[in-house]
């Protein structure tokens, strides 16, 4: 089993992804830090490649096959950003990709997948098991298996969003991160301990899927059900082993976040920052206008984690 | 009258905003370069303060204020953006503003000009004459008028946004501006003779009211009944003595743009660039797309000229 990451992993991770990642902006908000006493600013990952930091993670991974490892290819199980980002920085390293995806996937997100030249298998996302898919292509086929979020080299490739935060803006007193299976958030964690050691460092996943909350006063993960809410990048059942390990030992303190803040995070961004960010990258927000109080007067860093929602959806969810 | 501005104008403008204006980020999207076989940099003044580069024009005229002119206070007509930005501008400076909007103005503009401190004055916009009410109330209360666009103070302000982009971004082959009263596109023209010389420099307003494009035609100021359009920011009935006379000098030349196409702008910058573009700042891209034959491996600048669009009228304008 591969090293637990370190923030110099982190480092060379930004060396690596350089060429080929945004540096994506910081944008703050005047009518917002007037409404909530603080100097809130935002990391806008929804200006990532792809749309989502979810590349970073995925090309630093990829970057470190081997020439044989770079010729078999690599194959990757998501639904979502994942996928996109495994076959984006497959085609910048010329790796063959295979991309696992349930066979009700939004159209959108399978175009842009084969857009990106990877090969789509589709399952039954009721009936048969990805991992078990991935697994098995992996064996017969001679693929590495690249993990969403459970593996140093993705932790490490995320950690570069929290640390060009960091390098831009200084010390912060508080940063609040989207957490799903806890990729981006232990890769803030690297980058908060390195670079401002004093800033309190939050989690924020939705409220129907609380498994990191619960795992973090447990001590242990702990698995749930896929969980119903708006975040379809936050829905995973349970943390892997190398972010817990990192969570459990840096992270203050993981809040959740209900579906009507998120949307109502949604209307904001647009109304006010003129900014699209897709209901997962709303998290951070919505736990820091719910802890307004105790935040009075800080320095406060939110990560959006991206920005892929369909243009329909969207209409959908701003206010009639 | 005061003396046309130029490029030196601009710089002192510059000077005057850079505490109190965002220098507003330049973007750009692969996915739209490899559609356009162009490099396309977008200017993104949707993230300007009060959410549209109107700011800067405002600010640089009440900022030249005398003494006596500030204690006594400015007006301004609009029912748009010119209105919040002379209004946020005279509450940075302490300087009292009465602005004259229609009694049928948007609630939330209504709403935001009041919240920056401004008095604001209804008119019927179908029986009275606003330039009229202006006037008066000037010469009543001693109020000094701003007009949104025909002023010497007003262009150098506006010219200071394609100042930053060619600061950014070095020499272009062209920039595409918006067209309403011409200040934008003006103040553009001051920069562009000084920082690109070579760079072509196109207005674009709306089929509907392409007044801009007749008046350079046929070498006068035309002038046109209000015309109907989504771009609420272009409606002007006629140029300026002062926009025309540089327009005329400078811009090479002037395309339109239908309401289907700037329809079409708003949904690529929410779906493929994440961000909200109201649809007078789409009128430059719809222009570039519709001459992408000719831009091939070009560098084009695009003025996204402001953000200003309720939440809901978006998602009425999102596809379904």
């Amino acid at each position: 089993m591969p090293q637990a990451p370190t923030y110099s992993d982190v480092e060379q991770a930004a060396a690596r992804i350089e060429p080929y990642a945004h540096r994506t902006p910081v944008l703050r908000s005047r009518l917002i830090n007037e409404e909530l006493g603080a100097d809130v600013v935002f990391k806008c990952e929804n200006f990532q490649r792809m749309g989502a930091f979810k590349f970073r993670g995925a090309f630093n991974a990829l970057s470190r096959f081997t020439p044989e490892q770079r010729r078999s290819g690599v194959v990757a199980y998501s639904s979502g950003n994942h996928a996109q980002a495994v076959a984006l920085s497959a085609s910048i390293l010329g790796i063959p990709a295979t991309i696992v995806m349930p066979h009700d996937a939004p159209p959108s997100k399978v175009a842009a997948t084969k857009g990106y030249g990877g090969e789509v298998i589709s399952y039954d996302r009721y009936t048969e098991d990805r991992e078990e898919i991935g697994r098995t292509l992996a064996a017969e086929r001679g693929l590495t298996l690249v993990p969403p979020y459970d593996h140093p080299d993705v932790i490490a490739g995320q950690g570069t969003a929290s640390r060009e935060l960091f390098t831009e803006v200084g010390e912060l007193d508080a940063l609040f991160v989207p957490l799903g299976g806890g990729g981006l958030l232990s890769g803030a964690a690297l980058a908060r301990s390195a670079l401002s050691p004093d800033c309190q460092l939050y989690g924020v996943e939705p409220e129907a899927g609380n498994d990191g909350q619960q795992s973090l006063r447990r001590g242990e993960i702990v698995h749930i059900d896929t969980p119903k809410t708006l975040a379809d990048g936050a829905q995973t059942q349970h943390l892997g082993a190398y972010t817990f390990d990192i969570i459990r030992r840096e992270v203050t303190d993981i809040f959740t976040a209900t579906d009507s803040e998120l949307l109502e995070g949604i209307r904001i961004f647009a109304s006010t920052m003129k900014i699209v960010v897709e209901p997962t990258g709303c998290l951070g927000f919505a736990a820091v206008r719910a802890r307004a109080a105790d935040l009075r007067g800080k320095r406060v860093g939110v990560i959006l984690s991206g920005g892929n929602i369909d243009a329909a959806r969207l209409a959908a969810l701003l206010p009639a």
